[in-house]
């Protein structure tokens, strides 16, 4: 059986289109990034895929999402995002999400973090057209691939997030 | 029986949000614009309303979409949007889009239009997970509460959108 | 002298563009949404309103951005979204908002909210092409006509908001 | 002097937050995708980039912009999206633009295409603050690097995008 995974990296390249008239990308655009991270992690972690509304496993409704931004990014500007298993809960996971800024697809990620954030999503069950959201427990699939971060890598990131 | 519609407006003020580094509305914005005006237009119609996924007259693929633009509109302007019923085919809608920048929201539309723009839908039998796009008759409620714009009010917007 | 305020509400109706596969508006809208909410309550307080690049007051930039989702909102629903001013410091501002699903333009708003949000903002000087940011103080003519919210209108809020 | 180059080829995932309630990707982000595979044409061709709105070769102002679509795209699927130079006029500059679906991040991708676009900007001097759209000749640098695509390869998609 493969290893369970607590986290993965992604690297994005700022559009135009996500940029503001400040000069920098727009700050609602980090909520998309982090997202798009958390689902490239439960593919690193070999977890399964749907393609339609029909098969959405809509199971991760977000209950909370919040960033903290410390330095802007700017048009064409790399940056590395990476998303951690925070918690995991009967029936949600939280996310933890560090940005920094990068030299280009495959140079080095530059420390301090730009950005800072988090999301907790809880399991919900399919029911479509329903405007409940009562949760459930979180399927054994997704326990078998991923596991919290170990705590000493998550301590620095929950200091800075307080 | 309430009388058919051709034609609707709507006013819009440009969010911040919708600006991008060169200091102007995103083009991208005009084509969600479009599609905002069109429902619009359903509604004034009195067409009716789904809410959910499952109930969802996923009925309108779009299979054309363009738009020329003239005049970039700025954070904080307010512009009318006109929508028109262009053509009604078997199962095919054609609508005409003008932008005209205007004095508020309640203020006068300016002319000449800042953008012109059209949009071709096409009617599908709502198959949820289908990949597939065959067209369908349009429904009779829409052809009792729409009709095509008068030809002479096209013929100008057709000219110009050549 | 005009008096001063301390809050705004606004009211919208999911788009269809803002939703997603899920059938819901997508919760990145949030973000976009409680910042035209703070823009409102800047025009609502008589500030001055900025067009172009050159003339941008870029002086606020996000530091932070939070909301805690409690119920769904659907295509072509209505909401009310109010914005507060939680907190004015020195070179910084940090808005409440709030969401509350409501009965179409005009109808009533009701409770619970179905969202709770804060924004951060930090007042910078501008400086076309820079990429620090610093604080710097907050102008006069926006003391002279926003001001904090009572103590007690915001103390639920941040209740429910920990 | 390197040769000069007429076309190129991104891909691009669909990701969560592009899907809308009917369960693809809503046709709006096609037209910011066929902006950022122009913008990655330029790169590829060794084309300057600017990083701040004050240095912002804000040069190519869309004038016309246009996406016929055949066959949707879902959440999670892979596509290859072609930009061709069209036509390089002393002011202007038309791009085609060819969406085929593929397999995977590395995998074939497959014909017939799935969508079809076209933009056209003009060239226009940077004057931060103004409103006009005043064109000006195609700056050198991108003559040496840039050309049209083969009359051949671009007659298919002509006849298709008639």
């Amino acid at each position: 059986m493969s290893p369970k995974i607590h986290a993965h990296r992604v690297r994005r390249m700022v559009e135009f289109a996500e940029t503001d008239m400040a000069g920098i990308a727009h700050f609602s655009n980090f909520y998309r990034w982090m997202e798009a991270a958390e689902h490239a992690l439960f593919r690193a972690a070999g977890l399964s895929v749907h393609r339609t509304s029909a098969e959405l496993d809509s199971g991760f409704a977000r209950v909370d999402a919040r960033c903290s931004f410390r330095s802007p990014l700017r048009y064409q500007e790399w940056f590395e995002l990476e998303v951690l298993v925070a918690k995991m809960g009967r029936s949600s996971m939280r996310y933890a999400f560090v940005f920094r800024r990068c030299d280009g697809e495959h140079g080095r990620a530059a420390e301090p973090p730009i950005a800072l954030g988090s999301i907790t999503a809880v399991h919900i069950p399919k029911k479509p057209g329903s405007t409940e959201m009562r949760s459930s427990p979180i399927p054994e699939d997704i326990r078998e691939h991923l596991e919290e971060a170990p705590p000493e890598k998550l301590a620095q990131l929950e200091v800075e997030n307080s």
